[in-house]
């Protein structure tokens, strides 16, 4: 990766790979658990290391917005030479998952631990390594044209608040609609599909989320007592669980499928011509035993471009141990469901309330509360002029093929094209067997140097791309 | 209650009640909690205060048997003055239920607090209660029939397991064979149908209590990157809950009702003229919103004389606040049936094998284990010339017709009837709404009384009567 006079990004990047491994390691060792108000503290540390570092690399205005309940979120502004030269903000995040099971870990899960090329903890693929990755980007991109200043303005914004849904973000961009101005979004929180097969992500699937809880009495009861002859509200929430799918794998709530647009055959077609292996994905998947899922659909089409309704969790009666012979008061499920375009959170939420209407028992009251606001499906126009330049920076970078997939996960890609109103884009460069959000996280970093590199190209392409 | 020439069992009942309940809030001020190690010593200090009563009571054969890994039981035997007179063994139990919720008691749990005509304490009702009535019972027999030995030889096995299921009873009275032979058994920890309605119970059902486990992978996995291509075994599970009834609920494990005997039509119309208020049924049912069940059966058939298939517990995924979007690994649910004769919880438990091994998902791995031994349901022969003194013993003490009934819940009957080899017949005096098994258990002091003479005359009556 280095030495090559054709490729001055990719010799910048391998310059700089060291540093901002050292860095990173850093930045693992701050627990910054967005979820948990105990590690609040270490939001701001980790904010403030960033921050720290933005203007240690030059970057003349740098801010730590942490005003109202938000967690804190980190603003940044490399302006161009040129001030009619296109702008470029690039979203991230650096708040990161619980550790999870700790003897699960190999590795200590907030040090940042190198072995080989691949670098271990919490929030190293998600998502603080994608923004070193830019961090190196850019500086690859001021070494590789010789300046001080780069050829599109970027900006940066880097919350602190995805993996808890986002919830501040709207109001973020609105309250700083100037200083986030663009005329594209790059947003950084996906993975390529493989290493043998990097692609450009065109879109993630929504998400909503609610917890249904049916209460029959005010208090658990003996069932020898009243067993058989009083509803239990366990046995009829798994009845209502039972109807969430009929057979074939369908969702049966009504009107689920109703905004859900179809993929083109162009894009089944891709998806179908990108290497897949049964056993890794199940190894990749928890370690399961087997596929399952919508009939008609192959595994990717199934979490990529079709919505699902998943059982998250489910809680009723006794579970310690032994045995308690009761006719439980209440149980609850927690649900979730992925949403493709152009299904929207609020009209799954009103069908989920029909649907549980129909399904509550006589003698059980049903109660269906939403968790958080939900997260719209987002897809990319893949016609796009940044979508070409984004493409072409990635098979310079990788120096192979590249094709376009999608990502199962969810993510405010749909919040931030809604609020900005400009086009938003997908680089990422981590790969899907990361483990995030479970034990043994890690970032390959030679990945975080090709996505450095694939940045460092985009931004001399879109000075020259973008209308 | 006093002074009745024609009754002199219950002018020596109302002679002795005040001092029994003495004697019992001092027994209900040691926390015999059997299912908790912490009260080991409890036990140990209940069955000794029992053991001294009764050798103050005069019984010359008092023992604790604390063998083995049992918690200790009390065995005495008071012999008839006629060496041919019958021989009745009473059996009851000192261990308790736990306190459950302390903040929901009204008095403290473990005092024994008299408040006019109730008796408030764990375990008042349910066992210490009527095991207080029988020494009460004795000492009435003896004074009413002017003697210091029993018509009958009456043998008294106090056990300290049957909230945890009776483990060791049947070995117990292997060992103890010899001490323990019996023309009858007098079983009593029941109570009657209500107070206004008396009534001699005829049976109880049986339980047998499992908990199936389902498991997808080795681990949670994100639902955004596999959510809709693996099974998910919390819905797995559901659906399988939900297959356990039909729409008219019925019990849908084949073979469940195979060994079902129906009640005859005496017994129906026995339970259909006893007093029947669904309101006070639903009060007393956790405040439960609605009656349900098998079709075709009315509330008291559905609870005596109807099997069930109850889930006590289910439990799968994230059940803490807010949302974690995942597909769970594993799920498990805690079953129990209620039993009716000729049942058998063997063959329920080889049923639900089959029931769930044609109920698991393609690419979820099942496992059923068994909680405990079971209990087999028993019935009582109405014939029975027991049964007969028995139910006049029961109409001169409440001084109204008595009727038959059953409950609901479950006991060792079955166990004594088939290791003793003699007749099972119920003598109880508690009430349903005593809360057994809640806070603010109570005993109503004159019911015990009530039960107390009942005994008194049974005892006069069996020596005449039992062949």
């Amino acid at each position: 990766m280095t030495g090559d006079p054709e490729n001055p990004e990719r010799e910048a990047v391998a310059a700089f790979l060291d540093d901002t491994v050292a860095r990173l390691r850093d930045w693992l060792a701050i627990p910054s658990v967005g979820v948990d108000p105990a590690h609040r503290a270490d939001m701001d540390a980790s904010a403030r290391l960033l921050a720290d570092t933005l203007r240690a690399d030059g970057w003349p205005d740098v801010r730590v917005w942490d005003e109202g309940p938000a967690l804190p979120a980190v603003y940044a502004c490399l302006p161009a030479a040129d001030p009619d030269a296109p702008t470029v903000l690039v979203y991230a995040h650096h708040d990161v998952q619980p550790a999870g099971p700790l003897d699960r870990w190999d590795h200590p899960p907030f040090a940042g631990t190198l072995v080989g090329d691949e670098l271990f903890g919490r929030g190293a693929s998600d998502d603080k390594g994608q923004v070193a990755m830019h961090l190196l980007g850019v500086r690859a991109h001021l070494a590789a044209i010789g300046a001080r200043q780069p050829a599109v303005t970027i900006k940066l914004l880097v919350e602190g608040e995805e993996e808890t849904g986002s919830p501040n973000l709207g109001r973020l961009v609105d309250d700083h609609a100037a200083d986030l101005a663009a005329d594209l979004v790059v947003f950084s929180d996906t993975p390529v599909y493989a290493r043998e097969a990097p692609t450009v992500c065109t879109g993630q699937r929504g998400v909503y989320a609610a917890e249904v809880t049916f209460v029959g009495g005010q208090s658990d009861v003996h069932s020898g007592r009243a067993g058989g002859s009083v509803p239990n509200p366990v046995t009829g929430l798994a009845r209502l669980v039972a109807a969430l799918h009929d057979d074939r794998g369908r969702v049966r709530i009504e009107g689920f499928y109703d905004d859900v647009v179809e993929p083109t055959a162009a894009e089944r077609a891709d998806y179908a011509a990108l290497p897949f292996d049964d056993d890794t994905w199940l190894a990749n998947s928890g370690g399961a035993r087997g596929l399952a899922g919508e009939e008609g659909w192959s595994t990717l089409e199934r979490v990529w471009v079709r919505p699902t309704a998943e059982v998250n969790g489910f809680h009723g009666g006794y579970t310690g141990a032994g045995v308690m012979t009761i006719v439980p008061a209440r149980a609850s499920v927690k649900l979730s469901f992925r949403l493709v375009p152009d299904q929207r959170p609020e009209h799954v939420a009103e069908a989920l309330r029909r649907f549980v209407a129909a399904h509550t028992p006589a003698g059980l009251h049903a109660e269906v509360v939403d968790v958080g606001d939900g997260v719209p499906p987002y897809a990319v126009d893949v016609a796009h002029p940044a979508v070409k330049a984004l493409h072409e920076a990635m098979e310079t970078a990788f120096d192979q093929p590249v094709r376009f997939s999608r990502t199962g996960g969810s993510g405010p890609a749909a919040v931030l094209r809604a609020r900005l109103g400009v086009p938003v884009v997908y680089l990422g460069a981590t790969l899907p067997d990361d483990r995030i959000h479970a034990p043994n996280e890690r970032v390959v970093v030679s990945q975080l140097g090709r996505g450095a590199e694939a940045a460092a190209h985009l931004w001399r392409l879109l000075a020259e791309r973008l209308p």
